[in-house]
């Protein structure tokens, strides 16, 4: 049975900004809508075994941020429309996705200055298990030179890992399916639109079927503008302790894996295994180009020390060819941390990923999708059939180690 | 008859921040009140024929936008008070002022970051019918040098057009006169007031009689520190589809007119006509000293290609003695949209407008008062009195075309 | 007899990010929890002769404010929560502390650009009686060149006076002393906590016992990091008219006196005095190493020319061993005020400061306290008691006046 808050619920027109997903079989429930004036302090909805529950935090610099918790009856899905549809954690009975950054609670992006310390503020508000960094550009901060619409050569202040993941939802459902499994979706549109800027649209789509321990992140990005527009996009997830711990070990399907810095490339050989918290342990990040199985998909899979918690991402490597590993096992106080970060590049500036050809162009009107699942598993033989999953894919195709660093082209 | 709020209602004592003002025949009621810590999330007042009425917006980058619309029986004009009492559109049955930017939504200035995107980020949140640019400095970014009130010289980074139009109003009233013809006024204050800064208070007033097509924008800028400031303001007024259109033509009266850079000097013979949406339009900026009548008058008529529609606007050259047509006919999703913009300048950065004799200053307790009058002109006979009179002021007065840019001072 | 809004209050629990304070005496009402998602838009709580008042600010740049207000019967003192604990004035039947900055309204952080205007954008905020300047950084901006956490040589551009007067306090609690004499408490959190950044926690309490002239600013703190963590701190307290005015004049026990630039220089055998508000005075900066008597407790007394109006600050040196002055008799338009800045150094920038050995470092987990007991006086007599107490301190000890700058090593 639906319990549902009548007052609150609207049923989205056909002509609503998401119609490219309109379905004929679900159940559709608005949260914020900024073109229809919506927005709702508190909601909850619930069915058999299941619910959706929105609240709005208050205090200290979270005033006013929006929280998303679906329960599947089995976990629990934290998502943050106002920061750009991140996903703070994901907790079950055995596990939690997530980390303990030293950010004290849920930043809002109004106390955010993406400019601060170097153009390094975005740092100020990190602390969700997943954040999309991008959209008009993502990676290390630094001045790009580029040609931009009117042909003349420009440069721009680039920030840590681009806008995307501080602007708020504009648009924000709840969708339900109204057939077998009953898919319960949360979707959100985030405009990154400029006059003179790119016109990008993301629709953001988290869904999980209820009873089931793995969930769906499900993207997709447009260009609105009338020209060609750049974009980049890294899924930054994010784990600490206690699935991240000493001996943890990631499983992942490698072609070629190379160093970020001299510094990360002296401890390449065990980039799959991790120590404890380390104090004064200097961030090592490594560049995968991974490998995919005959159907284009690859995986990650992080696993604990005693081989009985995991968590997994599978993904397509069209969507998103690249991957990115940061470890930065360093104190509890400091933020004890890996990063799996499949993406459509590497996180350089985006000078010299461009020149990299790591820089995807979207054409006018165009969209590009982007699917990962996302899977907790528990107890010894299910942590045994992700890796498994994992090492079939590498099979016998060797990996690359590059012990160096690539030589980048940043002129 | 008068339906008001009661409760929300409040009667300005004589020594309001209004008080220039004060008039013996008017109701006020007060919206909002930073000193009298009065605020309304909902207000409305009605009378015979007309509507004042007050939201406040949510969702995405809206959150918190409060908006009023004044409603004369005869067009709607929607006000900004958080966003400096710009002026997001003015609709009657046959027209709209107004354009479609590509900044979705109507944004809280705490969303915008006027540093961010090399100085302008101003334009993430540019997208209303008029927008004041000041008042310390409007125009280009860049680094003005200049000598400070201690005599020292200084540099400072200016920011795209100013903080005025991110600036919230601190005191919103709306005043109808209680004499014929009822004039409806919505007046804030919004103060661009710093420590080691300027002092400078907008008195922003835009009003309308019950019935007329016209409306008046009638500000002051009073300078309330102990020292001579220097100010800028330019009335950045755009229009997009569907009275821009291709054919749609510019009226106006002309003493001198050049064009911003080369670029703009190519095309300075059809400064006065538009082209319909442009994929990769480059920008085409005028300078234009206006001719005015013998009332110091001067005016500027934009009316679409059939001729049965236009908007006007009229000013004194002694109060904005620069007009600045800005084309910008690129495609519908980039924005399609021209300004007409009198000013105390012209948009160069400070130093150089300074450079150029054009950034006025305000001694201690002094004011400047700005006043433009706007009509909504419908059928073919109302568009040809409103462009006759424009030809009247211009009368055998001839021309001056200078086809390149003006030498620039800029050191 | 209490009157407490039981709907809104909360007792905290033991495990209270307050816990290092807890005692076994008193009552707790926590008015803002970012933890435990408190947040209240008004409350009250008042006692035999005394109340604590929280409320709400509305319109302009000062929307979303919450201020508290403690009446002890006698005198009323005004905290900003939402602006890193601030004390906005203290007032009494006859004095008030705090000035008439230009800056109006109270600013919500949210409408502060630390960056702007070449990093001095703290100014477009400052109003405060008291403002904390810190707390990873004070004083002038200005780029610091300094060996970061992972031994590589870095540079950031601070900013005047740091983010800790900007950042809104996560956790708020009133607690009142079940004991006699009943002391009145106002506690808040405000972490400076980020990622790649410092982790500081700042507890920020303001005490008062009811019906005495005389409150307290008692301070912890504390570095949550797992590095040694660098920190500066100014207590900003700032005075205007009417307590200051031609004549008035400041005592001080001082060890040496130097004056921050030339400028000030040339008037500093007269810095113990003011003049009136003065047209483009321009601003004299006084550095002072404070004389402490044997309990290692220094003071400071601002008296008006009269000698029937004082105010008193005391504190130790082992606490907060410099002292600023800063002379800023400006007319009263642009700000007139003078500041007394007990700190752990001077408003250099951080560069100077370490150079100078002013940037004392807190260890993982330490803490460090800072108290000031500060007194309103009135009347002839009692101002004489305050002044007698400085006079006391200085005793026979030779002021060293130093009239040129310090040699300063910025390199």
């Amino acid at each position: 049975m639906n319990r549902i808050c009548i007052c609150l619920v609207f049923v989205l027109s056909l002509i609503s900004p998401f119609s490219s997903y309109a379905q004929a079989a679900e159940k559709r429930y608005v949260l914020t809508s900024a073109d229809g004036k919506v927005q709702t302090e508190k909601w909850d909805l619930s069915g058999n075994g299941w619910s959706v529950r929105k609240e709005t935090l208050h205090g200290g610099k979270q005033e006013g941020i929006e929280l998303i918790t679906i329960d599947n009856g089995v976990m629990q899905i934290v998502i943050i429309p106002t920061r750009g549809m991140s996903i703070y954690e994901v907790r079950n009975k055995e596990m939690r996705l997530g980390w303990n950054s030293p950010v004290e609670g849920i930043v809002h992006p109004s106390f955010v200055d993406l400019d601060s310390r170097g153009g390094l503020g975005w740092l100020e508000g990190f602390n969700e298990w997943m954040v999309r960094c991008g959209l008009e550009f993502a990676g290390h901060p630094g001045t790009d030179e580029f040609v931009n619409n009117t042909g003349d050569k420009a440069t721009m202040d680039l920030t840590l890992h681009g806008k995307i993941g501080n602007i708020p939802a504009s648009e924000v459902e709840v969708i339900v399916d109204s057939e077998a499994p009953h898919r319960i979706r949360v979707r959100g549109i985030v405009y990154e639109k400029f006059f003179y800027g790119p016109k990008l649209k993301l629709i953001a789509e988290v869904s999980v079927v209820p009873g089931e321990d793995t969930f769906r992140i499900d993207d997709t990005v447009t260009n609105l503008g009338s020209s060609d527009q750049e974009f980049q996009l890294i899924y930054h997830t994010n784990f600490g302790a206690p699935l991240l711990g000493k001996g943890t070990k990631l499983h992942t399907a490698i072609k070629k894996i190379a160093p970020m810095n001299e510094h990360a490339g002296k401890s390449i050989n065990s980039y799959a295994t991790y120590e404890g918290p380390t104090k004064d342990f200097i961030e090592q990040v490594y560049l995968i180009e991974p490998l995919s199985n005959e159907d284009g998909m690859t995986g990650a899979v992080l696993q604990n020390a005693k081989g009985n918690r995991a968590a997994s991402m599978y993904w397509s490597t069209k969507q998103l060819p690249y991957l990115t590993i940061w470890k930065n096992t360093a104190a509890t106080e400091d933020g004890y941390v890996t990063g799996i970060e499949p993406a459509t590049g590497y996180p350089y500036n985006r000078k010299v990923e461009r020149a990299a050809g790591r820089v995807p162009k979207l054409a006018p009107g165009k969209m590009r999708r982007f699917t990962i699942d996302c899977g907790l598993h528990n107890g010894t033989s299910a942590v045994k059939t992700a890796t498994e999953k994992i090492k079939t894919i590498q099979g016998k195709h060797k990996v690359k180690i590059q012990p160096h660093p690539p030589t980048l082209n940043n002129n």
